[in-house]
């Protein structure tokens, strides 16, 4: 890839893995964060009316979790076979599923039927998803798929925010401690880190 | 693959892009078909709590679209070159996209707040989705990218029917003819169509 601009917001969101994945290929790139008084003209001429943004010489592809997976696989962190794929992109599946759900009642506006829908999913939707979740990173030593680093423990790792907004469990760590480790295990590597370190969030 | 057995509802739904990409590709396969008393015990055992699954040599996966994805990798139907998988994922992304926001619409419970949900998606979220589809379409000779057969236009005719649904817009062919050459195009292939000719619905 000759010249690479990403273009998404100044937070971390669904564009995050992305910049982390550009990161850890050693790709430079042009960081691009559209402010919220550029992104309603930006806004039209983007392919698909939303950020992230990949362009490659000249062309655009939108959708952070296609892009994340096109990334790790110019940067071998797809595993070895279409198997392996399979594995990341399911387990992937799972996670960004409960990130929706949670998402979907985060962004409810009426606020009383909010809280009744995020008590109904605190009960009966939640904790199945993070079981699943937790059982599958132990079995994969602190990591989403494979028991290695792959393209789906960036999208772990950005997200992470995230999701614990979402679910509203500041306190997620302390029961899945193998959580933290997703996110540790990406932020330390040091192409990774220098360039979090230089980044203002 | 040797031993296949693919899991689903005696739906078309998510599993069907699964079932028929099996069939262009000339795969054996059990075509198991769960049922709603089945179900309950049935659910217990699987590895997401949900279908549908693909199990292959006694290893189960989950995830429809990650399952698309590997049996488009596995008989050629996901381009040449990592920038063309790019393109299927973003535009079955954007498809996906708009099949979760009208099936959140569809799955409200209270009546009232459905039917304005609804209004205001008709008004400001489905055209928006919908011309940019049309308009990828038709830029790519009735498919859903590469100008050619791929595992997205599996997706899509799949879908088609719970698409219509969702969106409740029974006409859109009318509107919108590149949608159901899409469809056209994936039945119509010999392969594909003696296997759906041999189902039920
Ligand atoms: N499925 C898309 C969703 C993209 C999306 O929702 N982008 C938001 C920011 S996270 C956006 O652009 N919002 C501004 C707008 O829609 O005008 C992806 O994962 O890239
Ligand atoms: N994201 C998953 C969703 C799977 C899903 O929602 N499956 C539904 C049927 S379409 C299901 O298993 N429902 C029964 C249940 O959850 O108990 C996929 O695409 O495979």
């Amino acid at each position: 890839m000759s010249k690479v601009v990403f273009y998404y917001f100044d937070i971390k969101g669904r564009g995050e893995a992305c910049r982390l994945l550009l990161a850890y290929g050693g790709q430079q790139f042009e960081d691009r964060r559209i402010t919220a008084e550029q992104w309603p003209t930006f806004k039209l001429k983007t392919p698909f009316g939303q950020l992230p943004i990949l362009e490659i010489d000249g062309k655009q592809y939108a959708q952070s979790l296609a892009i994340s997976r096109y990334l790790g696989r110019k940067y071998g962190l797809v595993g070895d076979t279409p198997e392996d794929a399979l594995e990341i992109d399911q387990n992937v599946d799972l996670f960004i599923e409960l990130c929706l759900k949670g998402g979907q009642i985060m962004y409810e506006r009426d606020a009383a039927r909010k809280e009744s829908l995020y008590a109904e999913a605190v009960k009966n939707v939640f904790p199945d998803y993070l079981e699943r979740l937790n059982s599958i990173i132990n079995k994969n030593n602190g990591h989403l798929a494979l028991g290695k680093l792959t393209w789906g423990d960036f999208v772990f790792a950005g997200l992470f925010d995230y999701f614990i907004k979402v679910l509203r469990m500041p306190d997620l760590e302390k029961k899945y401690p193998a959580f933290q480790k997703v996110v540790d295990n990406v932020y330390s590597i040091p192409k990774v880190k220098s360039y979090s370190d230089s980044t203002n969030y």
